[in-house]
């Protein structure tokens, strides 16, 4: 499935075997990332950032690929995270498809690809796998380890796992558990996923393909990323242009309904089922365990949150900065206005580039 | 369907033909209501309830049917709705499965169940059944007119169209019009029902029946009537019993993900799918206008909220009181605590008794 692969992806091989925390290994694993920037000398002003479930690697334009990136706005010389400062690495999730290892890829012990043969994957083997990046850069110590979304949890995994790897943290819109609203949303992807025939227990193709499925986990995903206040005010009860634009009974007519199936149609075809089950259900799994936050060592860190976030809630943000101070890290929460909710750290730059970069100053 | 329809149920005949809002007009149509206590020789003691979609008739326990009902609680002698005092009327919402005509009854003109024959349903038409129950019990003004939820929007359409029908008013968890947020939660609960190919376009029976589509749009449904809040303090991250108690891959684990397959399978054969797809759509398509509030007249006025609703977010029933009393009504806006979000009303009696027996004895 070469083909959800940005163009000038690097690969970094996983030592082998890369042994998984819920049990099992992957042998001839390997890892997809990017970089920006420049090493310097002393390799101190190396940023890592690790992403929520579907990103890839390609943050933002560069050398291999001068196509736009998820985080454009945020990455670059002059930008935010200043690539004329720093050395700037994205690592695609272990578990994805968009060039890491993961269920969509080659199963070297039969040849065939993994899908459901792929070990249980967790938050901590992405980590880990991250970590692994990181060595095979040369880098002893990141200045700062970016985590959104599902990131955040993995790079408080990392700050766990593998003890002085970073001198600061962002965490933005993250959390240090699971709590049961977003288990029980993803359960729901996972289900409409799975009831779609052509799942056929991990077994489709590009013909067969459950595409019914992807799409309402997709809208489900889409509709708890944002916010009904962002709504409110970009849709209303605005309608499509006929007033039955859709023939089906019960099919479309508001707008809101056209910007779902719109975002929906854009992503089935471009993650793999397998592995949004597989990443969808790690995060479920993750927690940090109860003194996890303060038994971790960084020196600086912001927690940042938004009002609006009801998949990832401002207290667990709160959480991280309070649990990581205990563990005497210079910890600073910092809440947000956004109305965009859980994914307004990829559109509201007016907000999250000033943070960030005021942060980034300090180091 | 008669299995929806619970014992003791009455029925009120509509005028026939019983003309539709957005066109078309139901022949032989009826709505089934239930009653408590007496009504007075004034006639001036009569409180109707209106519901939300899913709900009977049957709100409590009476003469006709002993078992308890879906506001036990809130409804009885000496009980907040004291029916001592007052004589109380519930009916089923028109379109519903519970008893009254909806899209699962006999359509007279052809001889079979009308399914998607029906005629588009609006919460208009509901309020116009309900004013002609109240006609028909002889009542020519409600002491009290009690709107929970959807039944807080046919309650507004009630008092829009039937001028007069009612001195007081108490809303609750209602809305003067469909927000985008619950348009899409609603959409997508409908596109679950009807990509189940068992949904067959409506023409589904009890063998092959949409159960699917209908778990799914329940778990939905339940995911967004409670709050994230309630779910931390309730389930946590607490998995069931054994460490894989579902063989299946990707099954169920923790126990909101059991709480909601229980939910649903107590619902999924229980409510029709094409009435839930007809009254969900209703919801949608309901707005009062932007001066609806305004030209509506009504003595005395409660409108209740709660903080943790996603689904009818507080500032809905702040813009009812508010919009009520631009309209001449002495109207109260009442935030209320509760942890259990849009479904509060139902549950958590210790907040909401008290508010509606104070205002109750206001009258």
């Amino acid at each position: 499935m070469t083909e959800f692969i940005p163009p000038g992806t690097r690969f970094h091989p996983l030592p082998s075997p890369f042994p998984m925390k819920r049990g099992g290994a992957l042998v001839g694993a390997h890892v997809a990332f990017e970089t920006w920037g420049e090493l310097n000398a002393a390799r101190d002003n190396a940023v890592l950032i690790v992403t929520g479930l579907s990103p890839d690697a390609h943050a933002a334009a560069n050398e291999g690929n001068p196509e736009a990136g998820w985080w454009e706005p945020m990455l670059g010389p002059g930008k935010p995270i200043d690539t004329d400062r720093w050395f700037v690495v994205c690592v695609n999730s272990l578990g994805s498809c968009k060039g890491s290892t993961g269920p969509a890829s080659m199963n070297p012990s039969t040849g065939a690809l993994y899908r459901l043969d792929f070990p249980d994957l967790s938050v901590e083997d992405g980590a880990d796998a991250a970590a692994s990046v990181v060595r095979g850069l040369g880098i002893t110590r990141l200045a700062c380890l970016i985590g959104n979304s599902m990131g955040g949890m993995t790079a408080l995994s990392l700050l766990q796992r593998h003890p002085g790897i970073a001198h600061a943290h962002i965490n933005i819109s993250g959390a240090p558990r699971a709590l049961p609203f977003s288990i029980a949303i993803r359960s729901l992807q996972r289900e409409a996923i799975r009831l779609d025939p052509n799942w056929n227990h991990g077994q489709y193709d590009e013909v067969t393909y459950p595409e019914s499925g992807m799409r309402m986990a997709r809208k489900l995903g889409v509709i708890t990323y944002r916010s009904a206040l962002e709504w409110d005010g970009r849709f209303g009860r605005v309608r499509l242009e006929s007033d039955r634009p859709d023939e089906e009974p019960f099919g479309l007519e508001f707008q809101v309904e056209s910007y779902l199936e719109g975002h929906a149609r854009r992503f089935v075809r471009r993650f793999d089922p397998n592995c949004y089950l597989y990443l969808s259900r790690s995060m479920d799994w993750f927690d940090l365990g109860p003194d996890g936050l303060r038994q971790i060592h960084v020196d600086k860190v912001l927690a940042i949150g938004v009002h609006t976030d009801i998949l990832f809630p401002l207290q667990q943000q709160q959480e991280i900065a309070d649990g990581l101070r205990e563990g005497g890290a210079d910890a600073t929460f910092l809440p947000l206005e956004s109305p965009q909710g859980h994914d307004a750290f990829l559109v509201d730059i007016a907000r999250f580039g000033p943070a960030v970069a005021g942060f980034l100053a300090t180091l």
